[in-house]
């Protein structure tokens, strides 16, 4: 956690209290917080624009009768180790599993590796979730 | 334009010069103008969310030697009068035309338009752009 | 409009029955017209990520008694005649305006041009909205 | 997995062509799987438009070394018991950890466990990944 500083900005008042609603509604402790949140959404995505070292989840959702599918998730991930820290393995019910894969790496390897991963047959829907090493989000 | 007001938040330093970047990246003339766009662009989801009174563009590109397809659409259009404003036709080829209709009403009402016209056989693709009547935005 | 062929997939029952509700509720004539708006919709996406020359409409809200913006909403979009086919200027009420630009050009200098004129002071709200020439969606 | 059935679309030479590239250029085994993979993607997303029981990831990005957040972090998991499957937790580097959270329950309260997570403060950037529970994709 780096040095606090402090800067003031100019905003109309009604802008401001509907800011206030919204800061409020989603529970963030005050507007510093709300703002700062905003501020790192932005740079997450400029990470992931400018192909940088980026960490993510790849998320998917398969049927484990379906012959094969399981080995062949196992065996990627395996394949792509450089890039795949962990992976948490949720029985849904009695067919239906979900994986999510923690990720790093530059962002457009680790959109191909979930292309991947999400185009196999047998899995049913993948999201790749991006988020940040959080390096340069302190 | 309502009054101006000012207050200020606390940041940390490296958080706040990668903002920088980002504020001078994406041509903002100062940190003020980057915030006020991030709030309002919070405030005009949550408009739609909430299914307030919204404004919107629905683009639409179709071939107009489609029989039938250019008709339909001034038809939908004259009959959702109520909630479209205008609209705009562009020739972009021989075949192909980009029609832009601003829409104005209540956000589930307007999605439901957008959907039927975007579903229409001829169209090729169709967007609804989630704007504001900007009443809250000063 | 290009010549018809026809191919046949196989899919799970219970999927389909979804997937024909789902039909119904968007208004398309038939699973044929649902399924090739989606393949579409892919292909649109693809173009704007790969960078070729694509269609799309810049929505700009605005308080047209800020001084100044209309005067340089105006400049910039002379500026950038190349690419700008044409504007639509909505009076919403009696200090908001929507304006609908609609640009051609590639997908790199489309999307720079839409965040420079997103980020202008005076401008409350702006998105850019992606679609086609069309060429490659018949 | 149900009982497969086949079916068969009509579609412009052109537009089969193109989205033969897209289905090899992402790895698909066929033209059935990409396009049972369309149609599964719509009706997740449909089941979250629906507040139906839907399945989800909440991917937490945050700094240990802020005091709180980590008890506090699990302590809303431990509050939301019903609706938290299971979490994993990554250690990026010294100071950065990815937190994977397996949520189940209705869209609507999925979401606003989401929000509440990711607006504590010290939390770096958050997101919801929604999937589905795979129950009506077969």
């Amino acid at each position: 956690m780096g040095k606090l500083v402090r800067f003031s900005i100019s905003i109309e008042e009604g802008l401001l209290s509907s800011f206030d609603e919204l800061v409020q509604e989603r529970g963030y402790q005050n507007r510093s917080e709300a703002i700062r949140d905003a501020i790192r959404r932005q740079l997450v995505y400029r990470e992931w624009e400018a192909g940088e070292e980026v960490a993510g989840v790849i998320t998917i959702l398969y049927d484990h009768h379906r012959p094969g599918v399981a080995e062949t998730l196992t065996g990627l991930q395996h394949h792509a180790l450089a890039h795949v820290i962990v992976s948490m393995h949720i029985h849904l019910d009695q067919s239906n599993c979900l994986e999510c894969i923690a990720v790093r790496g530059e962002a457009r390897t680790i959109e191909a590796l979930a292309d991947r991963l999400m185009s196999l047959k047998g899995v049913k829907h993948g999201e790749l979730t991006a988020t940040s090493t959080g390096k340069k989000l302190t």
